[in-house]
């Protein structure tokens, strides 16, 4: 256990009305007296109840840096169970910088990204699981992610875990018995109710496998790559999906050079957006930068729109098919034909019936800039995505860390499932079970290796 | 008063830790009560102790927003002097959003910039004087503008203020207690005796006044204009007083496009450096833009630094001469020959000797690269600065509307003073004197008008 006295700036950076800094730690209450007086003096910090306010003033070299509220809890009433207060100070950048060196004099270390949250896991006020659920409720920018990350820091997922660690022990402590009796023969389990029991948990492990796909979608977006020449109407496509301005729409050539990033909400789905420089022959310097960067987010999407100017088909855009093609057939590859507007319909028609008939691509042709046909756009995007239907109050798995310990999880669970049906040794069986629940106690945080703790944490903000 | 119940978030913009949601007005408790439920459910939030904690939930359509602590507070022990609770959050820019939202459609308005601070003067929790002062607080940077703020927040300016208005009142009572008397041709008044009295308030007015100099030097530091021909190496002296990379160096001609504006601090005092574009002949639109803002910049500086290129002197440096002297006849100048590195002892002993020697303004010989002689200018920026000296404990006016107000005051004492010398009527003293009082009053709030207010809370940050 940490026996130092952590403080962070808890609130957002910046100058604001009020910030607030928080401190834990076994010290809490002697560094506070030194640098705190309330303003009813016969009454010290430290002999203030939990869950109190207290007001005062804390001195620099016997001048006033601030008037402040100190908030009081005791361990291990508290966020991170141990002593902890929250200062509550004016909220200008220097009174925030101020006393935290103060602070750091008297005996504070700055805390990590995210220690205090690590203290509430290892002192027992929440698992791995429902730690690494505050942070992601802290990033959450839309009500699906939102939910999702206050349903796990609830401890909706563990209890889900628990359920099956608990299952998992029913499981292994009959084969176990079997084996301490081994040389008798006897067989005190049932093998079609074991391997009902298996299967059960099988299917319970592979629904929050599965469920990873949605809960990243809603977590980080489906990241989308939009390609295709310059002027193509790229970044009129964009702005009209991301209802902003948030690319320079130009008449030159090759204007958007840099990769801008951008999200948009479809029925609740967010799609990550990537805007890339047109694909273009040039001896610009910059312009081939961007273009190498294309191909480079092309490799991250697992959506790429091919935009082609209707107007402009030629030869080359034949050409560049088979570059495209190449690159994304390990993905959804919608193909947009843009400017129909500026097209007649028998020109159209030539078009549908003779470009590359054999490429497997959906197809649109709409105008970006009349805003014709963008809505057909957004349907295909979310058939493209693919995504599981999931019941509202199902978990979804949202960390990449749990999807990996599950699929873990799953492996083992399956060979389970083989053995008992092959009659393999109930060594063997008790052996994978074991595994299998060594793996769903890594996600509570029940096994845990510091490594592991160290990388969590360290993605959090600092002040949590 | 006011009625309603207003809400505002009082933490830094943007996702942090935690962010905390202020709420102020006769309803809060009703308010807070619709959405929000303790962990003690046997308590609602508005049967709670002031000065203490609660924690619970905030519910939206019956699924749970978020787990908060909530802060209460009780007319009128609270900033507001009203019923105040503090509802700290998580930090997602979601759920801040999402809370204030729910308190909107709840009852609560959004709170105007400086609200709370606004109620806390008209509840008679502060004078205005120290209702400026939490924006001079939030907004101070340096040790200096932080003392000033503090101390006019905790009083200091107030007090001063009191004690002299107290002066005017027994002045004034003095006066028209002979003037009630007057057909009696009483003087009750010693005229020595007043005199004195009008000389003693109208040297502390006067040193009030005076401090506004230095007050609004450490709270907006002095403008200082650096100008001068493209690369003359505006920027690279620039940087090396900020000691940072904050404009482009280059040695492409006319690379400073922008100006840059940067605070510096030289033994305690702020100087607000602004770099322009240079001075330069050009086709180029933007440069030309860049030079019409070089001259206004000029106007709003009172010192200007003219920098000259020391190896590229010549006629039309001189003819430049002409042009800045017209622009800066009412401000400090400082020539700089920049460059001193690459010239010899003897062609700088021409410059010192031929260089329109019936200028009047300071020349500083140094070389920005090698920072060579770049202390002799800060030692004569202080110098061109002309602070006047005061005492560590002495009150210092930072505010514009303060020292117009004490402005007029002196006027008015100094009218009190020509009258007693000439023995003029004591009704036109009397008269005198209350204006003075009028002015004094304004300051503090005493007298005020609603449109003052406006103007005054509209510089706030929302949520203070």
């Amino acid at each position: 256990m940490n026996k130092n006295t952590i403080c962070a700036i808890s609130t957002p950076a910046g100058q604001g009305g009020i910030a607030v800094i928080r401190i834990s730690g076994e010290d809490v209450f002697n560094i506070c007296d030194k640098i705190f007086i309330p303003s009813k003096r016969d009454k010290k910090l430290s002999d203030q109840q939990p869950y109190t306010i207290c007001f005062g003033r804390i001195y620099k070299n016997n001048e006033i840096l601030d008037e402040v509220l100190i908030s009081v809890f005791r361990n291990p009433h508290s966020f991170t169970g141990e002593d902890t207060v929250e200062i509550t100070c004016h909220g200008s950048l220097y009174i925030q910088q101020e006393i935290l060196k103060l602070l750091l004099e008297n005996g504070c270390s700055l805390a990590l990204p995210g220690e205090f949250t690590q203290r509430a896991f290892l002192n027992g006020k929440m698992d791995l699981s429902q730690a690494e659920a505050v942070a992601d409720l802290i990033a959450s920018s839309s009500a699906a992610s939102h939910r999702l990350a206050m349903s796990q820091m609830r401890g909706g997922f563990s209890k889900e875990l628990q359920l099956l660690r608990s299952q998992l022990l029913d499981f292994v402590s009959l084969i176990e018995l079997e084996l301490d009796f081994g040389e008798e023969d006897v067989e005190f389990a049932d093998r079609t109710q074991l391997l009902a029991l298996s299967e059960n948990i099988r299917k319970i492990i592979n629904r929050l496998v599965q469920s990873f796909v949605l809960g990243n979608a809603i977590k980080n977006g489906i990241p989308v790559a939009i390609v295709g020449e310059t002027n193509a109407g790229k970044s009129t496509l964009l702005n009209h999906l991301l209802n902003e301005e948030k690319a320079i729409v130009s008449e030159i050539h090759g204007t958007t050079r840099d990769v801008i990033e951008d999200v948009v909400n479809i029925t609740g789905i967010s799609f990550r957006f990537i805007d890339t420089a047109g694909i273009r022959e040039t001896g610009d310097v910059i312009e081939t930068m961007g273009i190498e960067r294309t191909f480079q987010k092309i490799e991250q999407a697992s959506i790429v729109i091919w935009m082609i100017d209707a107007t402009q088909f030629n030869e080359k855009t034949e050409e560049l098919a088979d570059i495209i093609i190449s690159k994304t057939d390990n993905k959804q590859l919608i193909i947009v034909f843009n400017k129909i507007d500026k097209i007649s319909l028998e020109e159209q028609t030539i078009l549908e019936e003779e470009f590359l008939p054999h490429i497997p691509a959906k197809r649109i042709y709409l105008s970006a800039k009349y805003k014709k046909n963008t809505d057909i756009l957004e349907r295909a995007l979310l058939d493209a995505a693919n995504l599981p239907d999931f019941n509202e109050n199902d978990v979804i798995v949202t960390n990449m860390r749990h999807y990996e310990a599950l699929s873990k999880a799953f492996d083992a669970v399956e060979r389970v499932d083989n053995g008992l049906r092959q009659g393999i040794s109930g060594d063997f069986i008790s052996q994978d079970i074991r595994e299998c629940m060594h793996y769903l106690g890594e996600i509570t945080g029940d096994i845990s290796m510091d490594e592991v703790l160290g990388n969590i944490f360290k993605n959090f903000c600092i002040g949590k």
